[in-house]
């Protein structure tokens, strides 16, 4: 396997950073993980939209390079990749050695890969096990500390999270996923994963008033709902919200869509909603991409 | 300059770490600053603990390897430094590419440093230039979303109170430390500091009850303070205590105490006890390095 790092192409064993980047000093870095379906990257504007969003919120929009669309192109090129899941980060680089950032930015970009089997209609999705989602006591870090919609390398949080879920688990059976709530107890979404649930016959999700990561397979699916005719609410709920649901799933790019089987050990399992969304969504990727 | 990396010494502009290094992808690791005295680190043992607290509350405590010591001594023997900034990180290594730790722990150390001119007594002090202190609107991550007091590479809560600093200023007059409150809006802490404060002849500090990162130079001062039978409160104060203090100061290992010049644009300017602690830690110093 061949990495990209700061402009050229070297062997994964070899792709390294400086120790003074401050993308390994302080995790000062916005990242994107895509998604690539027949050789193109999934909904690439949206992913290149949102990561120099979280490069102005961290304050070197102006230094990220307009040529990242190559560099993962040459990478997919490079391992021979046609479908593939891909890390795209940007760092503020190195600088002289305080906190404070220097307004000359020389970014480091880094993409990294991986084969990953192709999704769409006939393909065979590697995620599809339905997950068992477990409520966490970690809280997402509220926006007023660190904005919920920057894509950054300060992950920890997840981290905590999914750890809580390991040393609940001390025999290996732990969870698949965190069920996450903000500092005033309102369901937000997974550690690298959004939530949706039915109920009442309504799709539900936590709206992007929270303090959550709107994904864009989020969006792509919100979309589809709406085309179908089905009643999408974005709204704020409870533990017992979910817990209650009909059906429930997660979303994020590698996963697409997959299915909740459990809530806290309460059953929630898939169905109609659910299975029709992963076809659409299936479908979706079909047209645009084969 | 040569760093250590990985157990051993390379220059310092081959020092990297792997781009699939969790501590380059999510900030995963724990650190400490210290500095360096007549060859030996201050207050090894104080950081050593803190360090191996931090990894323990991520998860990794029994991966941190026992000769931390013997790698900065050897860091500082290859430059020949007895005066020095040094920067010791401890990561999670590479795993598997996903989120969810890996329980078999190969971690990544890392160590670098600067020559940095003595303290003590008849020192050189580098940064006793009074402070500007400016409070700023992004607040301290509270403990429940990632432990104050676990000092990691998720460093961007104090990079984006810095970057209010820079945009305040434009004309490029910043402030020298923002003022950080929690959620509630209590004061805590500088982005990279401790605060003290006198009122009423008493030296107060934020509580450790409070979300902050407990400070070894902190420590170290209220140490003193008692020491001299001054009444030291840690309490939980709002911004008015502390623009109406009578004097004020910032502490940490690489500013050691540094006086505060005004708070808010607000004349808080120095005083004896300041002068007198900052005498008391310089003879500290001497006694116990040189």
């Amino acid at each position: 396997m061949q990495y990209h790092v700061d402009g050229r192409l070297v062997p994964a064993e070899e792709a390294t950073v400086s120790v003074r980047d401050r993308g390994f000093m302080y995790g000062d870095a916005a990242f994107e993980t895509l998604r690539v379906y027949g050789g193109d990257p999934f909904r690439w504007d949206a992913h290149r939209d949102r990561l120099q969003r979280t490069a102005e919120t961290l304050g070197f929009g102006a230094a990220v390079p307009d040529d990242l669309r190559e560099r993962v192109d040459e990478t997919l090129a490079a391992n021979d990749l046609q479908e593939a899941y891909v890390k795209l980060s940007v760092t503020r680089g190195v600088q002289p050695g305080k906190l404070t950032p220097d307004p000359e930015v020389e970014p480091t970009v880094v993409v990294i890969c991986s084969e990953l089997p192709t999704g769409g209609r006939d393909g065979d999705p590697v995620w599809d096990g339905p997950a068992d989602l477990q409520t966490v006591r970690t809280r997402r870090i509220p926006s007023e500390s660190l904005p919920a919609d920057a894509k950054t390398h300060n992950y920890l949080n997840g981290i905590l999270a999914r750890l809580e879920l390991q040393r609940a688990a001390p025999d290996g059976d732990a969870a698949d996923e965190a069920l996450v709530r903000d500092i005033d107890g309102t369901v937000v979404e997974g550690a690298t994963s959004n939530l949706f649930f039915v109920a009442d016959d309504a799709l539900r999700t936590p709206s992007t008033d929270l303090d959550l990561l709107p994904g864009i397979t989020r969006d792509v699916v919100v979309e589809l709902a709406r085309e179908e005719g089905f009643p999408v609410e974005e709204g704020a709920y409870t533990l017992d919200d979910v817990r209650e649901a009909d059906e429930a799933f997660l979303t994020n790019s590698t996963w697409e869509l997959r299915p909740v089987g459990t809530v806290d050990g309460i059953d929630v399992g898939t169905g109609p909603m659910t299975k029709l969304l992963q076809r659409l969504y299936d479908e979706r990727i079909e047209r645009e991409h084969y």
